[in-house]
């Protein structure tokens, strides 16, 4: 796989970028009979109104608000400290801000005020409700708001905020395809910043030193495993443990760079692999291909799992306890759709995805690989560089 | 102010922290009528149960949840992906798992069950609804437990957490203490690793990497202002401005160790400081200073306000938009009380706040200044490293 040359700043939105997805938006509202939609969570308020901050989302002390109507037309409802942190960042001019902290009233009164003053077709508003979705104010705000703003009645806009982020543009591609290319860069120069006796802490500080220096913004997640032989958690550490000699260790980033992830991993073995761990590695790499093959347009996120579940359990190999062999990938580490079955997203060209089987074996031990891709109209594109065919080793 | 020796893990939790937290927990549930408290947020959760993950809380496909019985027992109903994960970090041993995702039903039969299962003296679950709380589980799930769990009520329990988290234990103190020396090292490292004309997203990666390599954990929040003369924004940036002579900058950090923040700032400029802006420093640093001398027992956070008010109002000077000075710092980058009128929190020794005076000048500049402080019988002890008396001057 190829990679363009890098753009000074990858996916630079233009102001279409927008307006693209407000008039989907739109549509989708108009669909669902929705008279304006309610975003509140770091996600969907940065993916609707362009606003981009770290502050908002790393104090709860103030919620933030935006109301995009039917109409096309959007309402921030802030608190004033971010009125001009705002206008640098979003096409959104109406804004409605209050002196906060309030914790008597946090912009409650100026937001129904705005809910209810908003041409009513339907009576209904789309809030964000529904699965993998969160909000990003006090639920007892949201249960005071659901009072206030009556008749109007708030409907679940998830499946909105769904339809519209599943297929990504091009310029959304270029960022995470930005990201991974980041990600790669730190997993090849690993093996020169990592020393026998490391702790999994040591290493993942170098990680995520050398990944922020390389520029991407922030490294959220950096989960480490490492063990004798193999690692038997994929989740967790890092932990005081030492990396030596016969260790697998596996590290798995979620990195961001202009609010998209990569979310990928790669294993290392200190000094040997073993032939068991060689023959599940092998087959998870060939599991891997069979996803990256059957991530193409016509297919669903169910088939993406089949193919690779169908490699390994035709070697008798026992899946992992993951529930699923990847996911939907943008401005969440991970979103919408599940590689698992019964998943019957369809897949079309612009659709990000985790490809991530993952298998047991010898006692406890798990083993994952996972790649990036995007979907195109002649099958799945890598946006990370491919893990090598053997796993990495480095000199004990 | 002298730093004691740092111990090879800072502020290492005890059993005995969880049982004091435990013990406390259920005072203020028979006080507030309450058989349990439900809670869902990564702060509360990692809180009451000690369970610590990067993975849940980048994810919001699986909800977590924990239950704390009036009792003092505690039940985890977690995906079981996390089930080794929390093994390895909470005092809980009661788990219930269910194969996750399961969209139509994300844990929410267990949780139920559990719910109504528990002993009922007052028919009241306290929840997290209040100021300042986020629920981390989707708003549809909890309208749904709501009605599932009938007829016991959800009350909101965000007062219980709000008190426990108050105060805090040495060790919880000594992590806070030990972020801030790091945070204090890499702001005295700057000058060293600053070269003119790096843009601000350059200073930013470098602060980032110095601070994660000396030991922190994460640095959720690292915000940049820059401009000639003074910046205008204290919670935005970095962007691609370069920063060269004649400029001033201010850093804000809120870096993370063992799930604890700091949060505080300092200035520099390069080349030269202009009287006006001299002027304003000065008055911030007493004002920093009257801050920290009002931060003592028997004083509420609005005296805390009022000292640093008075020192710049005296002088004439317009206070910022920032609507406070100051604030509760913790597992948040901000948690209550507010340093505001109106805002009559005690403060009680191991109470620890920010100190953090702002004035507006020139056309539309804003200055700030940031310290950390623990509340103790004697008064205010610095946590950050008192930032120098004279802005600090890097060569153009």
């Amino acid at each position: 796989m190829r990679h363009p040359e890098r753009p000074p700043e990858p996916g630079k939105f233009t102001r279409r970028e927008f307006e693209r997805r407000v008039e989907r938006a739109c549509r989708l509202m108009t669909r669902d009979k929705l008279d304006g939609i309610l975003v509140t969570s770091e996600t969907n308020l940065e993916y609707l109104s362009g606003f981009t901050t770290q502050f908002a989302w790393n104090t709860p002390t103030r919620p933030w608000y935006f109301l995009l109507r039917r109409n096309g037309s959007g309402v921030a409802v802030i608190p004033e400290i971010g009125v001009s942190n705002w206008r640098s960042t979003s096409w959104v001019d109406e804004i409605l801000a209050w002196p906060s902290p309030r914790p008597e009233n946090e912009g409650l009164d100026l937001l129904s005020k705005i809910v209810t003053g908003t041409r009513r077709r339907y009576g209904r508003l789309g809030v964000e409700l529904g699965a993998e979705s969160r909000l990003g104010m006090p639920a007892g705000d949201f249960l005071r708001l659901k009072r206030m703003i009556r008749p109007v009645q708030m409907i679940d806009g998830s499946a909105v905020m769904r339809e519209l982020r599943l297929v990504k543009s091009k310029a959304e591609v270029a960022r995470i395809r930005h990201i991974c290319e980041l990600a790669s860069d730190t997993f090849d120069a690993l093996p020169g910043f990592f020393n026998v006796g490391d702790t999994e802490k040591d290493l993942v500080r170098k990680f995520q030193a050398d990944i922020l220096l390389r520029g991407a913004d922030k490294t959220p997640y950096t989960a480490i495993g490492s063990g004798r032989g193999g690692y038997n958690s994929i989740i967790a550490g890092p932990t005081d443990r030492k990396i030596g000699a016969g260790d697998i260790f596996l590290i798995d980033t979620g990195s961001r760079y202009a609010g998209y992830f990569c979310d990928f991993d790669r294993n290392y073995a200190i000094g040997k692999v073993r032939d068991p761990v060689r023959r599940v590695h092998d087959l998870l790499y060939r599991a891997t291909d069979a996803g990256i093959a059957a991530a193409r347009p016509g297919n669903t996120a169910a088939d993406v799992f089949a193919a690779q579940a169908r490699v390994l359990v035709d070697a008798g190999i026992e899946l992992g306890n993951v529930g699923r062999f990847g996911h939907g990938l943008g401005k969440n580490l991970t979103e919408p759709p599940s590689n698992m079955p019964g998943d019957d997203t369809q897949l079309e060209p612009g659709v990000v995805l985790t490809i991530e089987p993952n298998a047991m074996y010898g006692r406890g031990k798990i083993l994952v690989h996972e790649e990036n891709i995007v979907v195109t109209v002649d099958g799945a594109e890598l946006l990370s560089r491919r893990a090598p065919r053997e796993m990495v080793i480095i000199d004990a």
